[in-house]
């Protein structure tokens, strides 16, 4: 069984882990994330079990070969056997890298994430893509490994620098704007954990319909197709730039009540973003393009796969050229320009 | 559809890799192998597919992590796509190292394995084990992930060492005891092919049955508990090493008849070893023991699977504590001295 979620307090979590078939516990957590919260997550407390513990570089910086090779490493040092369990604690950057290490340590052992993030509560932390970055670009290197449990703990958010809240929002909002369910849910103002358990529970029947994401699973990269090049060429947040990639192609597409839906949402969710990187500058036409080029995700020819929503909670994708898509956003250049929240 | 075994001709070689849909191969080839055969192995007369080679360092010593980050870091600076297809071209070491980034690149790609070992055609090239070493011991880090088609030539065997061909005579001889048509092959001195091939099949059989070597696949590992040990201490090859592994199991459990079959088929087989690697020295007792207990196979607890065979084509697993094996090697002490083929 995998990618089971659960929503626990700290004591909670020392509960989970101490329930895991194992004798032998490999702890990949991110440094900041144990600076705060290693007394609340008091380790030495579990019985029977021998606790290894790696601390991660924070951030995105850990994801890459050196980094995953010192870890393998450390722990094959220790004389680990198959049955050991690996622990990820800490934001998508730090399951994504243990999530690759479990998944290749001994020809791949079970693992459990625990994230710290609003971001990877809701998105990163299931669904199995695990990996690291190359100088080439990033999530180069990496496989499909899902967690056997996610342990939601939403007070970790209490630390959460305002600029990680705002991406996790807007990842939120792509949820919402994805499924009817969670959209009331936000307009209602429910409590932010049944908001993430939900979000969670709606990539996991998508996941497992589609793990490779041959499918609907390509869903959950709405707004990421252009989302992608908006977030490398103003190093926006992940969640900001979703967003603005949301309303690229609701503008493109004239989806008028989805786009209304979106507004309404990200004021519910006080996401604290109103105007696109672009405004008084160049809108970056060609820049935009060149990331849908590169993006490891286009598969052979030239042609990509956009995320549409005409009615909320109804996606679909269409398939369409490089070409086809630079004269779209050529005619549609002025509504592009004056997107805002 | 994985695992497809083909017996091919050089040429027909060429013709299953212009077939493959792709626009992209990866070439991972053996050093040696590519400065015997690149000719008949003409890359460059494949239609619509870009070629980038990587020449592999020779066996073993490709099979580590900076080699793999290297050439990695070499195909994806090409800048390939997800249809990229991977072909590993050589012996097992060749085959266990492409696969592996096979396996991780861009989250897995599919591939192709044209063994060039006996070893590697009847045993390496199938079952999806892929991998490489680390300080801490061998294939410590990896995954599995098949091959979409095994491409066998027998041919490649003319140019093959004669310590490299006795290593797979003695995994024939293993399939031997465990098939009874493989058996009756050898024994009917059928063509190589054809017992190569039955060979391949009953791997498939197995490995289709119990990818994760819950259960039956352990059988393929009949005269490797102790094989791991013997081919480490005395440097044997690994073919040998299972020859004596497998006469050691027998002689512990007195299985007289299969024993006399092993020894009837090493004759036919021409394997030419005759005395084990102890004999007029101390019997390794202790070393051996020593190698069950770091067997990264081991798993939790104190206790191994040990292949049996009491009928021929009958294999049966046993567990049993490393006390309990080393209490039974003293009891057969003088038995396990005077093995011979």
């Amino acid at each position: 069984m995998k990618n089971q979620v659960f929503h626990c307090a700290f004591e909670d979590i020392l509960k989970h882990l101490q329930m895991i078939e194992t004798d032998c516990l490999l702890v990949v957590v991110d440094h900041t994330v144990w600076s705060l919260y290693s007394e609340r997550l008091n380790l030495s407390t579990l019985k029977g079990k021998v606790v290894h513990l790696w601390k991660a570089v924070d951030g995105e910086k850990v994801k890459n070969l050196n980094e995953y090779s010192a870890c393998v490493e450390f722990f094959l040092g220790k004389g680990i056997h198959r049955k050991a369990h690996l622990v990820a604690i800490g934001g998508g950057a730090t399951s994504d890298f243990g999530g690759f290490v479990a998944s290749t340590l001994l020809r791949g052992i079970s693992w459990t994430v625990i994230p710290t993030t609003l971001l990877s509560m809701v998105d990163a932390a299931v669904g199995g893509k695990v990996g690291v970055n190359t100088q080439w670009g990033k999530n180069l290197i990496g496989a499909f490994h899902s967690p056997d449990k996610v342990l939601v703990n939403h007070q970790f958010l209490a630390s959460l620098p305002i600029e990680e809240q705002r991406s996790g929002k807007g990842e939120v909002l792509k949820y919402g704007l994805l499924s009817k369910e969670i959209s009331n849910l936000i307009e209602e103002s429910a409590p932010t954990e049944k908001v993430i358990l939900e979000c969670l529970n709606y990539k996991i029947s998508i996941v497992s319909e589609d793990p490779y994401e041959q499918n609907i699973r390509k869903y959950l990269n709405l707004g990421h197709t252009f989302g992608h090049g908006i977030e490398r060429i103003y190093q926006t947040s992940h969640g900001e730039a979703v967003v603005w990639g949301m309303l690229m192609i609701l503008s493109l597409f004239e989806s008028k009540e989805t786009e209304k839906a979106l507004k309404s949402l990200a004021r519910k969710l006080e996401i604290g973003i109103h105007a696109p990187p672009w405004r008084g500058k160049t809108f970056p036409h060609d820049e935009i393009l060149s990331f849908l080029g590169k993006d490891k995700k286009r598969a052979m020819g030239e042609t990509v796969d956009l995320v549409l929503l005409k009615t909320l909670g109804q996606p679909s994708i269409k398939n369409m050229s490089i070409e086809e898509i630079s004269n779209l956003m050529q005619r549609k250049i002025n509504e592009l320009k004056s997107i805002q929240l």
